[in-house]
C-alpha cells in the first residue's frame, strides 16, 4: 500500500456524492426524465467511472458494490437532485460546480488505486482520468451528447494534472490526505478558471484554416 | 451456492433467446440494418446484460462464452427474425413481449447469480436489474436511441420487483424454480399492466410545474 | 500457449498505431474536436478493442496498460494525425485504409489471443471480431455515429474470415507469423473489394418489399 485508506475514501465519496448529484440535475434539466430515469443516470454517472477502474485493475467486484456506503450516497445524491430541482435558479452552475468536483476527487482517487494495483506511472495517470471523465462520460452518451471530454480540451487536461500530481507525491513518498486535497484543487482550479475565461486547447490546424473544405467524404 | 442451477439455466437461455429475437426485430424495424448487423445487434441484446453481470462479479471470461447454448440461442433468435420480420403484422407488439420476456428472466437470474458470488442484499438487486436493462440499453445506445430505462419509470421498476423477489426468497430459503418463475412472473406482470394503462413514475417537479422555464443554461 | 508471442506482439502493435492514426483523422474529419479530444478519441479507438478483448477473458490490467508500447504508439499515432491532417488532400481514403489495416490485425490478434486464454472454437472467432471492431464501435458511438459494424455487412464478415482462419490455423498446428499475416490479408483484401465494389450483406426482406410499411409503433 503505497497510501492510507482514509483520504482516499473520503474523497471517494465526496466525488460519489457529488456525481450523483450532478447526474441527477443534469437529467432532470437536458432530457426531463422520470423519477427512475433521474436516479438510474445519477448512479451511473457517480459509480461508473469507479467501475470502468475497478474493472480495469481486475478488482472485481468493484469497491462500489461491496461498500454500501458508495451505492446508497450515489442514490440519496440523485433523490436529493431530483427533490431540490425545482428550488435552484442556477441549476446549470450547480452541474458544473458538482461535475468539477467529481472530476478532481476521482482523478486522484483513480489514480492512487491503479497505482496500489501494481500499474506504472503513465497507466495510473491514464487510470485516474478514466476514472474522472468515465462516468461523465457514459452519461451523456446515453443522453445522446457528445461527451464533455471530447468537446472541451480543458475537462481531461484538469483530470491529467491531478492525477499527475497524486502519481508524483506517491513516487516521492508523501502522498496522504494533505496532498490528495492539493492535487484535487489543482484540478479544481484549473476546469473552474478554464471555464471562467474560456480556456480551450488548440483546435486541428485543419479546423483553424476554414471549415468549408470539410467534405463528406468521412 | 444459495440456488439449483437448473432454474437459473432454464429462465437465462430463455431470456437469450428472448433477447436476440428482440434485438432483431428492433434493428430490422428501427434502423434498417442488413442481416449482419441485425444479427450483431440481437447478439448484443441477448448477451450483454450477461456480459455486465459477469464482469461486475468478476466471473470470466464470462458463462455465455463459455457455454455454447448461449450464443447459438443468442444467433439462432436473432436469424429467425431476420427472417420472419416480413410475416409479422404486429413486429411491435412481439417487440414488446420478447422484451419483457427478457427483462423478467435476467432480473431473476442476474440477482440470483449475485447471490451466489457473495453479493450482498442491495447489491445484488442492483446487478439484477443491470443484467435485465444492459443488453437493452447498449442495443438503444448503438442505433442512437435514449434507452428504455431512462425513458419509462416502469421498464427498472418491475425489474427491480422481480430482483426483489429473488433476493427475499433466497434469504427465506425457499428459493427454486417455483419461486424463480414467480418473481419473473410478477417482474412480467408489473411492465405489462404498467404499458397497458400506461402508468408512469413521477416526473420532476420543474418539469411538471412547465415546460417554459427550460433555459439553455446546461 | 498455441502460438508464437512474436507475430502477436508485432500485429498487434501495428494495429494499435493505426487505429491510433484512424480515430484521431476521423475526430479531425466528423467532429472537428481540438487536440485533447482528437488524442483520447485516438487512444479509444485504437485501445478499446483490445480492453474488451482482456475483460472478456479476465487477463487484467489489460495488456495495453501493462505494456508502454501499446499506449505510446496509440498516443503517438493520434498526434501524428492531427499534425498532418492539413496535408492530407484524401484524408476520407487514409482513414479507410487504416481502418482496415487495425480491423486485420486485431481480428487476427484477438482470436489467438482468445485461444490462449481457454475458449472454445467458437467464442475465439467471436471475440476476434469483437477486438477487432470494439473500438471503433466505441469511437462511433461517442461521436453519435452508428457504428461501422451495423451499418456495413461487409465489415464484421472480413473480421469474421480474419478470426476463422486464425483459429483454423492454430487447430491444425501450423500457426505462425506467416499464418497470421495471411489470415490478416484475407481480411484486409475481403474489405478493400468490399468497399471498391459496392458489396454489401443482403437486407430484411420487410425492407426490400418497401419502405413505405415502416410504421411508428417500435
Amino acid at each position: 500500500m503505497t497510501s492510507e485508506p482514509t483520504p482516499l475514501l473520503a474523497l471517494d465519496l465526496t466525488g460519489t456524492f457529488a456525481f450523483g448529484l450532478n447526474g441527477a440535475l443534469l437529467a432532470v434539466r437536458a432530457a426531463r426524465l422520470d423519477v427512475v430515469g433521474v436516479v438510474v443516470l445519477g448512479m451511473i454517472t457517480a459509480l461508473g467511472g469507479g467501475f470502468i477502474r475497478d474493472v480495469m485493475i481486475g478488482s472485481l467486484p468493484p469497491s462500489t458494490l461491496l461498500d454500501w456506503r458508495y451505492y446508497t450516497l450515489a442514490a440519496l445524491g440523485a433523490l436529493i437532485a431530483f427533490a431540490l430541482s425545482r428550488h435552484l435558479r442556477r441549476i446549470g452552475k450547480a452541474i458544473t460546480v458538482l461535475d468539477t468536483i467529481g472530476l478532481s476527487t476521482f482523478a486522484v482517487t483513480g489514480a492512487s488505486t491503479a497505482l496500489d494495483a501494481g500499474l506504472g506511472v503513465a497507466p495510473a495517470i491514464l487510470l485516474g482520468v478514466v476514472t474522472a471523465v468515465g462516468g461523465g462520460t457514459i452519461r451523456d452518451t446515453l443522453v445522446r451528447q457528445i461527451p464533455t471530454v471530447l468537446r472541451s480540451g480543458l475537462y481531461a487536461v484538469p483530470a491529467l494534472v491531478g492525477a499527475a500530481v497524486t502519481v508524483a507525491t506517491v513516487e516521492m513518498g508523501v502522498y496522504g490526505l494533505p496532498a490528495a486535497l492539493g492535487a484535487a484543487a489543482a484540478c479544481f482550479l484549473i476546469r473552474m478558471l478554464g471555464l471562467r475565461y474560456g480556456l480551450n486547447a488548440p483546435e486541428p490546424p485543419e479546423t483553424r484554416r476554414g471549415k468549408e473544405s470539410h467534405g463528406a467524404d468521412v
